[in-house]
């Protein structure tokens, strides 16, 4: 929970907002997935319940990710990315920039990350960049307010529902519970306190601390690890602070978002894109938030990836030109009032219609909501576990127009992984008045505005010698008079005198000689301002972690042997290269095969391993790769190739050549493959490779 | 000037060992440059000499590159990309990416920027990354104390050198000079002040703070902006400090490198790579470091991109596989004994001759440098402005083997741009040490190590019935024997009797009943060792910023028409379409051109603002467009476009298509322009787009 206007954005918060529905799919992995790499055979990839535990064995046994300085202990909140983590983050970082920067046109930004500190000050970020923590009264531990309320709430709730027989715990959460030492005893709560707690929880978002503080009172909550009570909430700044230069007068802190960066230079990138708007810039870069108590794995982490784009529009004109390319996109929407009345239904529902019916603000901010659908399905998040809820009145900031998150569901729940929000003028205005710089747009107006009215002409000699000290006084009262009042002056002085009033009751006449009234015509033809800003959020960590998540099953015949069915656009590696064994004979030919696959394009790599074919394969269903081909004696011999599909384990056969052709097609998504199983026979050797 | 073992690395200082050369080029823009764009035709780059202000206006004006914080005063030594800069850092990562990681199949990490602070003291960092600094008495301004003593220095040199008419100060020096207040005064000096002058500069980096100050007493070097005298040299620690965490209790550091994370990572890789050695690790990632005060641009900065590898080698075989490849590779070569006697003499020799001669200590270090060479000229740096020095005795870190930075000439003299360091065992050694982890690699030997030795075998229960209480020191006494004293007990022994004695002079009998000495035979079949490191360290601002250096001109016929030639693979636009107007009926070509060149994979841009086509060329010949295709009515009449050439501003011209096959074969560097010029006929229209 954060305070105030936006900084609660990207990574804030795993949101809470709906343990009702986590509760009505107690496993949520037996969804039925989609086939997620275009293959079109049938691998039952629902035999096993996901299982957390083997699923984060596996990604730290191929070294996806660790702990960063494991050796040291570790530092909660911070990881390193081996191997397959990095290829996997560069290759969706890759897509990325393809979808958005390079199919949009955006202007690509590489900004510092040490900022300082004016410019926090200017944005809210030191003032208001906060989480509530608590204190264990006892221990001295530290826990984040809302996060213990949720905890304990929550853990009741299902001891609640088991002791009342309502719904077995799941497994994984019975677990959970278990190990942070809660009181997940099975005890039944009287009906009131069910409601309660479950409206406490659809909130969570809207409490702030010294109402967090009053909760934890009220109900009782402690420390979980310790059953401690807890101190009075207090507010703390979650931006890594340090010094610049050698005197230690210059703080600085480490940006916890890249977007000032776009800001700041709003002139420049405005001029580089010639004076016009709408424009995006874009940035891919690290952040960092000084977390409280970091404990969800890649969930919440103090040091990030994030992707950024800043989209500066006309304020009166926010529909985009390519809205029709995307007004049929249907996406599952929570609407803020569905909140708000502490429902959690979603509707189904195009980007056009939910625009039409006002449901999302307007078309740019509809427009990058399906784009960013659109990016997710195609990395390979499973769409049945992907919603767009909207932020409520109390949780958006309060300049913002609309703020839509979308939400992954995984094993802990719907976690934003994307926000998308139009901040209005907000941080150009505050930068401005900040710094004194303009940072507006400054449109010729294609018809120049004319406007007539009534102005006061001054003859400034007889003015100051007829009135002495009062002429002052006498123009103010003249300028600050409306068209009205102008009006019914000149029909007095054509008369040959008016009488006007000061604001305290003193009285001037005035004559034409001084003073007469005219009508006169104004041209504006330049129209000056304050772009807005849509801005599109992604949580680069967040995203690469559900994916694997969607993509991770295990074979029927044996829960042990996990499969990552990364989809090839993203996959670490495309195709792995087997030889049958270490032995020289087949240097020539794995040369031959990797350099033509490199030609391709396709990234391979060589798995010569002094270990069985099954078990290199095994290895590699783990990394996620998607195809292999192996090479044997009857490669040496008669020039074929096997090819073998990661999902389904088929193995097809064919010349080298021909089989390099059809993984080729395969890897860049233009076969399926069903398709491939047309052009390649099936392989029927005796030599079990699995 | 940093202290101690290693810690001197990339980006730590400019290289201030030959301003002899730099005197003798005093205007080292005037070298011949090669065609960087593989372009065959003449063009006089060399017209105008090398102006550093327009050069960095170009820079400005074009947003590749400005002071972060711009409208809040900025900050030294801050810098943020703009579109060209990020693209163009985009490409030079890419290639980098490709021209190692893929090519040599190094396993790509990305680690964290905040680290704990047990992690850098065992490094070093924290006693050592410092440097000296001194404080201006009056104002209390703060200097690096290395570079005040250079400053001031080559100053009284230059202007020696202008009161005996040795040779006008080149312009831009004299201005520099000025600008820093700095006495430049014609003044001549004796030939001894000369002498040692110059003795001082060629071995700046091998003094300590307390001899900088001794400097600075002596030779009377005060502070060339205000002209006071400046006190004792005190170390400052370049790293910024940060806490992690709420308490307050665990301080992190932002790395300075990062080499760390793949030291601390170093199992888990090995692991990766199935236990075996060689490999080599990769990382691009962002740096820091807390400069006292940087003025120099790009070339001295507080934060970073870095692109490391840690290739891991047995340390008994530093031989490389691939070393042919790359031994006819010639370097310009600057060696240590040169350096240390005062000279600056570099020599061209292939990096197999100088393996050969033992001026590189072993292949892997001389084939990273020849790849290293091959990398920065593919990507378009001059390699007549390119040399390898070797790092001096004093200067390189005690445990190195050899160290050797690639300088990359610029306006500021030599900069050391990519580091290439032996670090021997040093990094796996100390953190293994602190924290107990075993990093090392386990080696199965082809052929165990058999040995044989005499052991001691114990008849345990007669040993302590007879000998009490001190069983256990006569056990020692003969634990501690070597194989020499062994063989004398035995025979001892087999007389009936022997006689030890302990340290302090008690005498023990020993009898057969209670030991007897045994040859056996040993068996040893697993090595056990801590590999060696050879780190090729690249600073890629430095080399972004030397590129742009050695790719700008001038048009002959005005100064002010400038030119990046940067080579079309890192270029951030390939190709620029540019419509004769914004009419709509140029629409249709211009997305049926871009989209035929997306799908070619060239990426371009379409510049359709309302300026002449003169001028839209002039914009990105100065973003280093390298090709520029037209459409008119020409094109939507007859199909034709013309294609123009950047460096030449030759037109040619042809269908549609035959233009885009060119151009596209031109950007991937299949053919020349002399070869496109045989595919296209001149463009003779009269229409002069330029």
């Amino acid at each position: 929970m954060r305070l105030g206007f936006g900084l609660q954005r990207i990574c804030s918060t795993i949101t809470p907002a709906n343990p009702l529905i986590f509760r009505s799919h107690p496993l949520p992995v037996v969804l039925i997935y989609r086939s997620s790499s275009n293959m079109a055979s049938e691998v039952n990839r629902t035999a096993h319940a996901f299982d957390k535990t083997r699923f984060e064995a596996l990604l730290n046994r191929r070294f996806f990710y660790a702990p960063a300085f494991e050796i040291y202990g570790g530092v909660a909140g911070l990881y390193d990315y081996g191997p397959p983590g990095s290829s996997l983050q560069a290759n969706i970082i890759n897509e990325w920039r393809k979808h958005f920067i390079i199919e949009e046109h955006m202007l690509e930004l590489d900004t510092t990350i040490m900022t300082p500190s004016p410019v926090f000050e200017t944005s809210g970020h030191v003032a208001r960049f906060a989480d509530w923590m608590v204190k264990d009264t006892k221990t001295g531990d530290v826990l984040r307010a809302d996060h213990l309320v949720k905890n304990v709430l929550e853990s009741r709730l299902a001891g609640h529902n088991e002791a009342s027989g309502l719904a077995a715990a799941p497994p994984s959460e019975d677990k959970k519970r278990k190990k942070k030492g809660a009181k997940a005893a099975a005890v039944a709560l009287p009906d009131e306190a069910v409601k309660e707690y479950e409206t406490i929880l659809a909130q969570l978002d809207n409490y702030t601390g010294p109402e967090l503080g009053e909760l934890c009172r009220k109900h009782d909550l402690r420390n979980p690890d310790t059953n401690n009570e807890v101190g009075e909430p207090q507010q703390f700044n979650l931006m890594f602070k340090s010094s610049i230069g050698p005197t230690g007068q210059h703080p600085g802190y480490l940006r916890p978002e890249t977007a000032q960066g776009h800001f700041l230079n709003f002139s420049r990138l405005l001029e580089f894109n010639n004076g016009r708007v709408p424009f995006a810039s874009a940035q891919v870069g690290r952040s960092f938030r000084n977390e409280i108590s970091p404990r969800a794995g890649l969930l919440r982490v103090r040091e990030f990836t994030m992707a950024e784009i800043e989209h500066f529009v006309d304020p009166d004109n926010k529909n985009h030109e390519r809205f029709s390319e995307v007004k049929d996109v249907v996406l599952v929407l929570l609407d803020r009032h569905i909140q708000e009345s502490g429902g959690s239904t979603t509707v189904n529902m195009s980007v056009g219609e939910a625009v039409e019916k006002g449901i999302i603000a307007n078309e740019t901010l509809a427009y990058f909501m399906a784009r960013i659908y659109q990016y997710l399905i195609k990395i390979g998040i499973n769409p049945e576990r992907l919603r767009f809820r909207q932020h409520m009145g109390n949780e958006m900031a309060h300049y913002a127009t609309d703020c839509w998150d979308a939400e992954i569901h995984n094993a802990s729940g719907w976690t934003e992984c994307v926000g998308c929000a139009d901040r209005a003028a907000y941080d150009l205005s505050v930068h401005a008045a900040r710094t004194g710089a303009q940072l507006v747009v400054r449109e010729a107006l294609k018809e120049p505005i004319v406007t007539e009215k009534e102005v006061a002409e001054w003859n400034k000699k007889v003015l100051g010698k007829t009135y002495k000290a009062d002429a002052g006084v006498i123009q103010q009262i003249v300028d600050a008079m409306d068209e009205l009042e102008l009006l019914r002056l000149k029909g007095e002085l054509a008369q040959g005198e008016a009488v006007i009033k000061s604001s305290d009751g003193k009285e001037f006449n005035l004559t034409p000689d001084v003073v007469t009234i005219e009508r006169k015509t104004f041209k504006q033809s330049i129209r000056e301002y304050t772009p807005n800003v849509i801005e599109p959020s992604f949580g680069l960590g967040r995203i690469l972690y559900t994916l694997l998540e969607h993509s991770y099953w295990s074979r029927e015949q044996d829960v042990e042997r996990g499969v990552l069915s990364l989809p090839p656009l993203v996959a670490p590696t495309k195709v792995l290269i087997v030889p049958l064994s270490a032995r020289e004979e087949f240097d020539p030919l794995i040369k031959e095969v990797s350099s033509k696959l490199r030609r391709a394009g396709v990234f391979s790599r060589v798995d010569d391993s002094n270990t069985s074919i099954g078990k290199r394969y095994a290895r590699n269903d783990e990394l996620g790769t998607p195809f292999g081909v192996t090479l044997d004696f009857a490669s040496v011999q008669k020039g074929t190739m096997t090819l073998r599909e990661r999902d389904t384990m088929d193995q097809r056969i064919g010349a080298i050549d021909e089989v390099i052709a059809v993984v080729t097609e395969l890897v860049f998504g233009n076969i399926n493959w069903a398709e491939a199983c047309r052009r390649l026979p099936a392989y029927d050797g005796k030599q079990d490779v699995d």
